[in-house]
């Protein structure tokens, strides 16, 4: 019973850490769980602004965060928290963890470090050694619509990274049910700039990103091995693909354009159903209407992500596409579903988060 | 007691009709009330798209938002709501307003239309005959800080322009306790494009109004007078003031940066403690620390006005400076506000909206 | 001898007619004009604001444009201008043209009336009759890079769209050279939001572009046919492909993504050895180099088109890249190219503008 | 003769070099230097890509310069170059500049170091030692429209600010002719993010300054000495005066908006008559016609500004208006300005620049 493994702190509230909070997807959690009415936060964790009030770093926080940012602790966190989010980089969270820590607080990781089964994989495109390759077995990735279950029973999630979120969403029913030639499956995504995090670099300039749009990463972008995995998992076979991503000068929001061939014929009233079948019962999910093309701005600030599809009968293709929030549904959203899960709470608590437009 | 005039319906709930709705503030009452616990949406009306469903105009709204949109009939609708938003244009409530209306239905006014309490002030800036003059002295401005007892009892209020909010809270404190010498004031107020509307001008289209800035209205714009009465309230006195809107390109957001000389001397911490006096107790009233600006993203999405001053020695002038979500603090948020206050609710009911960066 | 064609006037210039001279096409070729040496502006036409002065539509232009906008009488301009640019809605220039018109005055038209030489295919996908089937044969698909030597005598261009020139370079040598699989062709295409026009329609708002990307007109967009016209010739074959554009917050830019398998093994070297063999000559289309990917801000007011591909050696499929500013290189730049050509003036002629960054 | 001294090379071109050609106000110099036909850039200097391709750099340049970075060895330079653009950090020039290099080279420093006469203000202000007080006389302030004749035969040139630059040509007609009561001038500017310049920080990044605007420097910014010195030139006495900026999320373009009471009646045509005097012969300066605002998009990529202003009969103020762009007007093109006249060149030689919408 998740309930029982509370700190005790007021209220029997859900005692929270996150490592990274000053990053965007951490300052979203602190956002998020804010509004959330079973959790608490009890420590902001930031390398970078040890000592500094959160509220100087992020002033949208000035007299709604008192504390300050601590260090990232995570043996001393442990005994204070229910649950710790790491919104870190890469590497961070394999060289902390361990079996004690475990023992005491739920993990969700938001960085990449145990999304990918295959140790060898990950080594590859990450291009690092993993630290704890023994608990990648036990980490349950965090896809919510996907993973429900072993989610909450789970020690240690890890969170999709926001791009595969997205795109296996898009695609997911019509794998699961083989309507696709997995062989032909491309997929083009374009991505608002927070998800290029908050890093001082030029790249990241206002100036260098305003009023431009680039490809980035053509066929190396790490998201690529984490994408396929799940697809393989869905389709039972082994899943190749074309992953490329782009930067759209927006703050926020992904949008998943991928292409397949259908592997049989079949019409818009057949994949609708199909894709119905899936989501109809899902909060976070919308399968749009007929024609409808997903939009960025009609998620934004929530947990949704919009889906839809068409078929092109010239090309017997079918064209996917889904619409999210990167900082929410890609990132702290998703992690608070998977805190409400492992919590026995309701899944949509502290998300009923309306799009804001515009 | 307001309460009791809540129409019947699950659960005791405010029954809500909107006039409007499918403006950017008329949706903006919409994502906001869709939070709020005890009010209810009985009235999605839309003159430019009756019978179209809402979701189909605000696609953020799929899923949310079930209702098609209604017409403007304000007799009928006073029979169905406890309370009415008109986000109209100017005219339309003074052409629709009547005492019988009145008698079933509160209503608040986003529009122009009972704001100036000088009818002929009125008539020359917004260049058309007033219809309902009789109800001008019985509506109340709603600027919730400075009214607030008057707003509980209100049947018609007067929901303050969004320059005007910011540029009151700004300066009021200062201008109330007699430090400035007011004829020497000027307004320079920066806005989103949101404040613009949603009608379908060349004027406001994205390639139009991307990558520049411009002002408007110079010496001319509407929301002058409005201040000017505020202002001199406060002051007990006529003030006369220049103000000059600027277009911003971004979403969402005011700005005013304000100056004047100061009447007396005056140091940091004595106009500090004036700020406080007025603004300590008010939940969505932020005076800043020392030296920092105000800036809209970190109030966007939120309730809140960010204020702050600075002390020019050389100079003997002190600059104001205030920011705000131009379509919540600054129209809808300040609607449910009042709302909130006229129906016996806490405040901030539906409104403890955290400010969303980035 | 073209030049022989001109009209009298002072130092034997080129009279240039614009009929569109106020849409975003049409005044980017008046930008461009005013610094070609050759040519002179006779006539600004646009039906919206006929008698307005152009300075006062565009106040860019105060002081450089003391004209204001005439009419659309195509016969009455065509006996002062030695070339007609047509910068109009569909079907304009099919229901206007004549052999009495074309017989005094060449036209470059950026409509999409005589791209498609199949006119069934053109009455399919823009769902209108064409009215001047006759000179559909005689037009010239004015992509220089490819038609440059049947572009010098031709009387009547059809300036290709903005997509299409956008599409067919980024690909062209490999298609040509017959490297593509292209049953696997797709092209996932990212616009800004000048290529939507100057109309007054609610989707174009700022507010409504803003912090947001979406698709558009997937499987149905016109381009389509038009792309797989041009490839169907270079490769000597029917060319049936996947075409999905979207609309991205910025101002200017194009930039495309396309995918196919390789037919035949082949390494980097290769490949840039076909790409530089079109184009090594070229003056507006770059070759990056390896592992660059183009971004539309480096083409910015610039006639260039940059372009690159990658090898993906795991789905043994090539990423080819463009990158261009379609109201230059997709619309205007390349009218004045096609004009330097049908004039027997330098190619770059009044074309030499750097790009702009930021 | 300034001509006499341009170093020997093909076909008489002057000979630029360019330290710190690598920020934006440097690529702009760049830029607008590629398309002058008597100028050759012989040394692009950039402390950070020593070596680096200029084409890595700033990609727009591919094809366009061929060149490495260098270093910023001014005595070397100095050697091969008839003028040096020092586009650099405070105090760098300072450090620098020598009488040898002086009689070598004419230097256009677009950094502060000799904009202002009285070096304890400078000190103040900059909060740095002055390393070359005995340059601060000799030095032009290279405002080329109030001091024309001076930078024809001066050696150093102080290229303006570009909140000076803007601010001043704003008001200078109605300041210089008395109309204005100077102790009430406040001058409120908003500025693209451009002039934020390329550092790597945090405050820059895009999902920093997307979608919001902030003042910045209130009452202490190093660009308000500059304004008042020479206004306090114009007016023939002391001027204090207010100036606040404001940050836009755009890239270029600054907008200044100055209010100061009339110190006598004054109407339209009489204010409009004293702009024209002052500006009827000036190329770069615009008077916008009655009731027009200037507006940054109509000025980005040009050297102009345009002027306008507004009387406020209610408040006996006059509202003046300027817009332009901050990197050539306001950096860069102020430079070539100014370049020009010190080699007796045409003064628009290479800044006919239509300036590009949208």
């Amino acid at each position: 019973m998740p309930q029982r493994r509370r700190k005790e702190g007021k209220e029997n509230m859900i005692k929270v850490g996150i490592i990274g909070s000053t990053g965007y997807a951490g300052q979203e959690l602190v956002r998020i769980l804010l509004g959330h009415k079973d959790a608490e936060i009890v420590w902001y964790g930031s390398r970078s602004y040890i000592d500094k009030r959160y509220a100087d770093v992020y002033r949208n926080m000035f007299e709604l965060v008192d504390a300050a940012c601590m260090d990232d602790n995570m043996e001393e966190l442990s005994k204070r928290a229910d649950v710790i989010f790491t919104a870190t980089p890469q590497g961070f969270l394999a060289s902390a963890v361990s079996e004690d820590i475990l023992g005491r607080s739920r993990i969700i990781d938001l960085s990449a470090d145990f999304r990918i089964k295959d140790v060898a994989v990950y080594e590859k495109w990450y291009n690092m050694e993993h630290k704890s390759p023994q608990f990648i077995k036990e980490a349950v990735y965090g896809l919510c619509e996907v993973n429900r279950e072993k989610i909450k029973d789970a020690r240690l999630i890890a969170n999709p990274g926001c791009y595969p979120t997205c795109s296996v969403l898009s695609v997911y029913p019509l794998v699961k049910e083989g309507y696709l030639d997995l062989s032909t499956l491309i997929i083009d995504a374009k991505s608002g700039t927070s998800g290029a995090g908050r890093g001082a670099k030029v790249d990241n300039l206002y100036c260098e990103v305003n009023e431009n749009i680039k490809a980035y990463g053509v066929t190396t972008h790490r998201h690529t091995p984490e994408i396929e995995e799940q697809l393989s998992i869905a389709a039972g076979s082994p899943v190749i693909l074309s992953f490329t991503p782009h930067l759209v000068p927006m703050n926020r929001g992904i949008l998943v354009t991928a292409y397949a061939s259908l592997s049989k014929r079949a019409d818009y009233e057949e994949l609708k159903a199909v894709y119905d079948h899936y989501y109809a019962g899902e909060r976070f999910v919308r399968v749009l209407e007929r024609n409808i093309c997903p939009e960025t701005r009609f998620v934004e600030g929530s947990n949704y992500v919009d889906v839809n599809f068409r078929i092109d009968e010239r090309t017997n293709r079918v064209v996917m596409m889904g619409a999210m929030d990167n900082l929410v549904k890609g990132a702290a959203g998703q992690a608070v579903q998977n805190m409400n899960l492992m919590f026995g709470l309701p899944e949509c608590e502290g998300l009923e988060l309306v799009p804001m437009v515009p």
